[in-house]
This record gives structure tokens, sequence and C-alpha cells, in this order.
């Protein structure tokens, strides 16, 4: 079977027309939210799925992107880039594009055309920064339905997501049990471990501690928090690999060199030089602050803490649920999909879990698309008969 | 069997006669060392046991300190603080005192008494900050060996250490073949993996990108990279750690909260106190260069390139070898110790090895003293027959 590309993508923007109800009591006016499409709506509307991005992804999921203006953080979606999940997402792949129409939206508090700390505040006429309320993923989600209202559809075929993202898809079939038919949950858990905890905590930690945070209000200062959202960024790298991935791709070699150089500023291990390079890419295209509210809000994600017990907020779900992990992964590993499975499946809901022996760690959810995509097909392709 | 302390104890100083050669070509005069001891030395010099300690060690390895002036960085060595292997050094302990005269020093470049880049650079009467020479795991050994003549020791009954401390271990059996009877290695390597390096590497980076840092001479400005050393401590306590020990520890138990409080800037879960708490405490006793000299020397070392190859290496070494590892250690995975056994091995070398099953991590060699304890008196009691 060929596959192939949705073509060229235009970032697409949406005014939601009320203020959004938070979490935390306070409440959001004005909310833009970015978005693409991919495929057709079926005249019945009945053939949507949402795909939600992770940390540090954005509303260019698939295709090509097309030149777009400047907007919000000044960060252009990824001009001419291939989308974050083009791999599983075009006609006749995971996320069929022949059959499905494809939403994909920036996220709440995102720095890529949805409102977020980098936008302008409309009682202050400047920009958010630390002023910005904290989100939780349920407010993330509560978003998307709004948007979703926007566009007329009141159902979704499937919510589908990696790490972050299968968090929100998660919460869409608790939050909304009735209106979601399937979630495609990736390399995700229903509450980050404590060790997850801490990595957040010291690259939050790594951006507020960089004098250019200034409290949270650099916008417009000319300086930025670039080394902590550095070093923030190397963290994460780390814990998205695996141990013998880094083995693999870079062992002990010497950065283009025989010999150490007997520095202690210069990079002089490959893999040092990689974590330069990450850090540096990474600080042109995203905002810090929308790096903390993010990492904030998947800490704070706890599916039990929120609904009294794992049992009781599973109890909600009415949508077939698909887990998928990977064997390698450290920051998301299998045993929490695992608890989700066992715990559904004890309630009688209809459950399907597979655990991918892969070693990329959690990178593996954008990586390994050939052998998630027959998996994905065929769930899908059970809730439409 | 009872075991006691060794009681009230004061590091001495001491200054190396010459001036101390390094492996980047470079030379240290007026090289100062920082040591204590225990025990007492019989009329034949044969019962020394040197220890060495890890990245943030110090020469108060056991007993309790005396009141001590104030030295190198300024800080009193840990004053009447308990030393940081007091479980294993002391009348009938693992290294027993009855027995044994130990010696434990402040490896070259630290922060601790011993001379490193916060001592004054005898050619400029100031601090040598970044202007200190980069030093190997081999040039502390080799400033350990010129110490130990200036005793009048010759020969070591045992080197002994975890981690960095056991690199020293296993430099010293091959540097100084003739000249060490048994080296213990507990909690080690013989070049750190790959993710080893980049959290090494994160850990400086965060260091260097603290503006003040000043590139290396901030001694007398009333500035110090405390934030970006903060967040280096943080890091390196989370690669201490096994992930289940975190579970077990904190879980995601929110601090002193019955529900979260919608903050980006506070610690609100107890995993993210504790981070804070220990960075706190340890910018308060640690030189940011100390660390930066240390953790590259660590990166550094690798018998394996120093040597053409890992057997080539260990082909030199006569010691009996005692290697002890720990099987939630992730740092410092007991896959290493176990490559170096099999390849003394089979170059009919005299090996032990015990690989401890136990969840703490790195931080086991610190922690699991009751178990190490028998595994050590037995080894070093099959030497002395």
């Amino acid at each position: 079977m060929s596959t192939g590309s949705v073509g060229i993508v235009e970032t697409r923007y949406l005014d939601l027309p009320g203020p959004l109800p938070l979490d935390s009591g306070r409440t959001l006016s004005g909310v833009r939210v970015a978005y693409e499409t991919y495929g057709t709506l079926s005249p019945e509307k009945d053939n949507v799925i949402l795909v939600c991005h992770a940390l540090s992804g954005d509303a260019h999921a698939a295709g090509i992107g097309a030149e777009s203006a400047l907007d919000g953080f000044g960060a252009a979606a990824s001009p001419k880039g291939i989308g974050w999940w083009d791999g599983m997402i075009g006609p006749g792949k995971a996320f069929d594009t022949d059959r499905f129409f494809v939403i994909s939206t920036n996220l709440l508090g995102g720095c890529r055309g949805t409102t977020g700390p980098s936008s302008i505040d409309p009682e202050t006429g400047f920009p958010y920064g630390s002023d910005f309320p904290v989100i939780t993923v349920a407010d993330m989600v509560r978003c998307e339905r709004a948007f979703l209202d926007e566009l007329g559809i009141d159902r979704l075929a499937a919510v589908a997501g990696g790490s972050l993202g299968g968090m929100q898809a998660l919460q869409w079939a608790v939050s909304y049990p009735g209106q979601v038919d399937t979630i495609v949950v990736i390399a995700s858990t229903h509450a980050l471990h404590p060790q997850g905890l801490a990595w957040n905590a010291i690259a939050r930690e790594s951006i507020m501690r960089d004098p250019d945070w200034q409290g949270g209000h650099y916008y417009g200062t000319g300086r930025a928090p670039d080394a902590g959202m550095g070093v923030a960024r190397m963290v994460g790298h780390i814990t998205y690999l695996s141990a013998p991935a880094l083995e693999t791709k870079f062992g002990r070699r010497l950065q283009g060199r025989e010999d150490v150089g007997y520095t202690i500023g210069e990079a002089e291990f490959e893999v040092e030089s990689y974590l330069r390079h990450q850090a540096e890419s990474f600080v042109k295209r995203f905002d810090a602050n929308t790096y903390l509210y993010t990492s904030r809000a998947l800490t704070y994600f706890d599916l039990g803490r929120e609904h009294g017990s794992l049992e009781q907020a599973l109890e909600k779900i009415r949508a077939r649920t698909l887990l998928i992990a990977f064997s390698s992964d450290w920051l998301y590993p299998p045993v929490a999909s695992r608890q989700i499975a066992d715990q559904l499946e004890k309630s009688g809901k209809s459950v399907e879990i597979h655990i991918i022996d892969a070693p990329y760690g959690h990178d593996c959810f954008l990586l390994e698309e050939a052998r998630q995509t027959p998996i994905v097909r065929k769930f899908l392709d059970e809730s439409r008969t």
C-alpha cells in the first residue's frame, strides 16, 4: 500500500467567541487557536480525528508548512518544514486522510499561534508573561472542545496523541465521554512518576534561575532566558532517549579530535556537541514561558488525584481505548499504560494495549511510525464497522 | 561484633615539595593536600589503606570533624560533621582501624583544603579560577602518590573508593602496579557511558551559563554561580537515585498542601522541594569551579582509550581486585564492573565481583554499608594471610 503526503498546508487561526473557564478558577478572554486540518470533513461530520501534540510541538502535524505570517511568539509555524507527525498522518497512513478529517491544534498556553504567555493580555495591552493563568491538561482539552464547537463538530471519531498529547486524549475521554468514539494514547501516562516530576522541576528551575527570565516578563526587553532554556532542553533530550540509544548513536567518540583537549568549556565528546546543538536550535523556535506552563500542566496531570482514584476516573470513559507504549521509554514507562489497561479491563471497558519492543526511549512515539501504523489502522477500522 | 567510631579527627595539610607534572603537559607548583588519618601506622608501614572520595566529597571520611580553620574555598571541612564514609571506616568496620592505617585525602582540584581552582596561584597572587590546569584521574592519583612519598609510605595494602573514588583505585593499580596490594572499586567504571557523559555535560553547562560564573573568575567579586550549580546538583541528585527509590521516598505527594496551588514558581511536590533544598545546601559548601574540573576529569577517564584497549590497561594490574556494584545503579551500572571482572579473569588476574541487589541507585555505595562490610572485610582478610 502506498502512502502519500497531505501536501502544502497553512496554519489557520480561530478566535473563541466566549471566555474560557480554567481549573484554577480564572478565565481567559480572547483566546485564539492555531490549527491545521488534513483530509475532508464528511457531510455527517463523523470522521473527525483530533491529534494533540506534546511539550514542544505545534499545530503543524502533517504535510509541508506554507510560509505563514509571524504570529504569537513571533515564530512562523515551522515554515516549509515537515509536520511533526507526518509519518502518521496522510493518505494511507495510520491516521488516513483518505477517510478521516484530521485536525491538529496548538495547545492552550502555546507559543505557536494559540494564546499563551507570549500573547497580548487584552486587559493591559502587554504580553501576559508570568501573569498568564496556570493551566492544566483539562484546560487544554476544554479549549479544544470550545474550538471544535466553533467548527460545528460535536463528536470525535478519535483523539490521538503521544506523551502530553496522550494525556490530552485520556482527558478527552474522561471529560467528554459521550463525544469521543476512540482514543489513541501513545507513550503516555495517567500521572507522571516522581522522577519525571523531578526532570520537569529541574528544567523549570533552570529557566527561572536565568536572570534573563526577569520574573517572566522578558518580552520586549531584548533578553530572553535562552541559557536556562537551553539547559532545560538538554535535560529533556536525554530523558527522551534511552541509554543504549545514546551508546549506539554517540558512544564515547570525541568530536572531531584524536585525543582529549584538556578544556573545560569546549564540547569534546560528540554527545556534548549534540546537546549544545539541540539547545541552540530549540531556543530559536520556542518560548521559555510556554515551556514553564506546559511543563507545569503535565506534572499536575493525575487522573487518580483529580477523580478520587484511577478507577473512578477511568470509570467515566466510554471511548474504546488503544494504548501503545515502548519498552525502552523510561520517562513514560510501559507500566503506566499497563495500569490503565488493567483498570479499564477490570471495569469492563474496551481496551487494547501494545508494548512495542524498541530501543529509542520516549522518542519512539515519533520514530517508530512503521510499527505503530498497522496497530492504529486496525484499531480505527474496527471502530468504523 | 561491635564497631566504633574513630572519634574526633582534625583535617591536616601537607605541602608537596616539588612541582606536580600533569597529563596536559602543564605542571602545578606549591600543591597542598588536605588529609585525615584513622588508626595506627604499623612499624613496617604495611597496613595503609588509601580511601578516595567521589565528586563532592572531601578528606573527612570518618569520625567527627574537629572545628578546623577555614581553608581553600573558605569552607571548613564539614565542621563537627560525620565523615562521608563513617559507616565503613572505624574499629571493627569494613576498613578496620584496629588493623589498618586509613588515609583519606581531598582530591587534586578540590575545594576542601587541597589545591584547586579556588587556591591562590603563586605566580599571580590571585585565585586560579579557570586558569587552573585541566586535571585527570591519573593526575589525582599522581598527587596522592607524591603526598604518600612525603609520609614515607611506599606501598598500599589497599586503595578503595566509590564512583570517582573507584576510578582512582583502578588508576592506582594501573599506574603503580608494584605498589598496591589490593583495590576495592565500588559503584564505578573504567569509562563512563555516554548518558553519564551527557549528565555531566549538562551540569557543567548549567554552571558555565550562569552569568555569575564570569568565565571562571568569580572569586572576590561577591558573586558566584550558585543558581547554575544548584541546577547541576539537582541533576546529580536524580542520577544518584533510582526511579523506584524516588517513588518510595516521595511518590507524587504534594508539599504541605491538599491540592495543587496553580503556581509556576513554587515547589508544590515533595520531590520539587527536596531538590531545591539539596541545591541550596550544596552551594554553601562547594565551589563551582571544582565541580567543573572534577566533572571533566571523570568524563575523560577511559582506561581503554588511554592504554589502547581495556585489555591492555588491565594487563598492567598486579593488585588483587574487588569490584562491588549495585543492581539499581543506572549511572554506574553493574555491566561496567562485570566487563572489568571478565577482562581481569581472562588475563589470569585475581578478581572478585559482587553485584548487590539494592534499590537506591548509585547512592547505594554510601548507604548499603551493612552489606558491603562483610565482603570487604573478607577480601582484605584474605590479602593479609
